[in-house]
């Protein structure tokens, strides 16, 4: 296989930029007079606009969500291993959007850029931001780009968020909603470690109460720490005990603080990589966009209600060994779909990886995706 | 009930100290000259000294499992609900022993305590301890108080580990243990765990290498953060859920960063309480005690080989909500003993509580710890 992949990629990618000039009211109640997206395509839009699919990301990705960037080739798109000519979400068919939401620390406008009202960078001031704000500020992406409808609308994790709520939020403009290792809510363990990871970041003597821009330092302590109790989450406990098990690094205890077991090692390296890149501004709001998230809410407590203005067919796809997003938690989903006579198409994959393995590349998940969209594809006019 | 509960309390208690003078040699090789540990006892020790039980205390507690001070009537012993007259653990025919153990920070000789080779405090050169060290002091406080053989050895998660020990580093110095929410070793997400909290308090700036104590600090932010990651793993999913779920404390979402959900108000509260009160140095080594207990590991990864020198009848208990260490695990620890022609009575107890379960005032599980040390009763000349 090694030898097809570069056949398979979207080659050299480029983002673009997108400047909204209307403001937007969030759900927090703030306003944000301007803003820019930063957004990445792979594929043609066709000529009746109709082949368009939105590529929604999860916690710490962004809008490259496929190729490479020719001054660095390394930096390979989040979800290149199912985005591309002859992969799942097949590029020669499909117009693939891949778009950095609002609050991101990837180019669109977020806590680190500049508030024109202050002239300084929004830290603190940034509003909290909602899947539904995002959603919303996708729809103008949508507008600026001329795609009334989507094909569909996917995402994992936070990203399968985005899609369940555009399917509720823009009944008209979606044709599939791809909701992959998703929940309807977080459980109150699932906000538990986002708050752990909050406090982390919160406490660091250099977080400056948000606005450490100003004083040239970030908190990276505690992006660090934020970081590697995630990566607990994302992963399974068996595929920790495969992958790292009881190792030691050294074949015997070094009795102090150094690193002895492998995934102590694992940990370290994840959270020192993440607190290089990611502004950790960004990443408090997007644990808020995750523990508010309850389209339910405004239902008392009724999800099926909640979905009921949705047109969209649904792939709702989970995996056994996820315990952040268990499949229990994609079947109330499927539940509360069938109650109202949607079309769901449901799959729950055995993968060994945990949450993660939304990500990864399960030949039947990938099958599936793939099967499911040439499926999609049969309506569509080329 | 409650009416009764006064009446089952062994009431008032003090610590008493055992001073050690003889020096220790522990696991990593460190030398401790003198050490003291403290303790204290429940119940009258009777004339051929056959009926004292060992309590081994877990993570955070102490030597005070029962009881109460009389200056401070507050602070109940962490195990009064199993431990009184009449109690499952009965102090009209048992002489029970509380023991804080080397390393900790209730005062026996730990971090915080001072070095006579320097006359400062041990700090970071307070060396990493094991549950084999721990066992080995111990061991030594039974000769001071001149008890030959213990009719039990018992507690739950880490102070499980200690009573496992017992039965195969003393095997003629106890009759029964009784392994509680056990688990053989940690498993790698076990370590994962333990390792975020760690890295929380070392990257604490007011950690000062372990040396805290001179600059008149403590690393409470380290300490906080590590605290809420261990709660997460202390109660099952479903128990959360039960007790907190998303109930917002303000009815609806706040859009900042302060608590919005029941779950992070309790674990904020458990955090400070914690940071307040515990040594941080002591929680890094416990954390280490934990990770490196792995009496296997000496016998080739066999745990059957490595339980065999135990002489003691078993009574192993686990919790079916258990995640942190699950039945599973306990029933490694059965197998392998049964392996041997070991007596085991197993019990997986269907409790909604998670790990905390062994704490807790659960009928069936005190039913099942009174029945089995009735029964060990009946073997001793009173």
């Amino acid at each position: 296989m090694d030898g097809s992949i570069d056949n398979r990629s979207v080659g050299v990618v480029a983002p673009q930029v997108a400047r909204f000039a209307e403001p937007v009211r969030l759900r927090c109640g703030a306003v944000i007079d301007e803003y820019e997206l930063v957004f990445e395509t792979y594929g043609t839009l066709n000529a009746d606009r109709s082949n368009a699919i939105l590529v929604c990301h999860a916690l710490n990705a962004s809008h490259h969500a496929a190729g490479q960037y020719a001054d660095d080739p390394h930096n390979v798109g989040w979800w290149d291993n199912i985005i591309g000519p002859g992969k799942p979400v097949d590029t020669n068919r499909y117009f693939v959007i891949g778009v950095n939401n609002l609050g991101g620390c990837h180019g669109s406008t977020g806590p680190k850029s500049v508030n024109p009202r202050t002239g300084r960078p929004w830290g603190a001031q940034f509003p909290v931001v909602t899947v539904e704000d995002w959603v919303a500020t996708q729809a103008r992406l949508a507008d600026h780009l001329g795609i009334r409808r989507f094909a569909a609308v996917m995402g994992g994790s936070l990203g399968a968020m985005q899609a369940l709520a555009w399917t509720v939020m823009f009944p008209e403009r979606v044709r599939h909603a791809l909701v992959i290792a998703c929940a309807p809510n977080l459980s109150a363990q699932n906000i538990a470690f986002n708050e752990v990871a909050r406090q982390a970041i919160i406490t660091d003597p250099d977080f400056h109460g948000g606005d450490y821009y100003e004083h040239g330092v970030t908190p990276k302590r505690g992006l660090r720490v934020a970081r590697m109790v995630g990566h607990i989450t994302y992963l399974s406990d068996d595929e920790m005990a495969n992958k790292f098990g009881r190792q030691l690094k050294q074949g015997r205890p070094t009795y102090s603080f150094d690193t002895d077991f492998e995934i102590e090692s694992y940990l370290r390296h994840q959270g020192n990589k993440f607190a290089e890149y990611f502004d950790a501004n960004t990443y408090l709001r997007i644990t808020k966009v995750l523990d508010y998230f309850d389209p339910a809410l405004d239902h008392g407590g009724n999800l099926a209600r909640a979905l009921a203005p949705a047109q969209a067919r649904f792939l709702v796809v989970s995996f056994t060994t996820d315990w952040r997003f268990s499949p229990d938690r994609s079947r109330e989903i499927v539940t509360a779909l069938l109650h109202n006579r949607h079309h769901v198409t449901y799959a729950e994959i055995d993968a060994p990886h945990g949450h993660d393995a939304f990500l990864l590349d399960d030949a039947r998940y990938h099958r599936l995706v793939a099967a499911y969209l040439e499926r999609v594809a049969g309506g569509i006019v080329a």
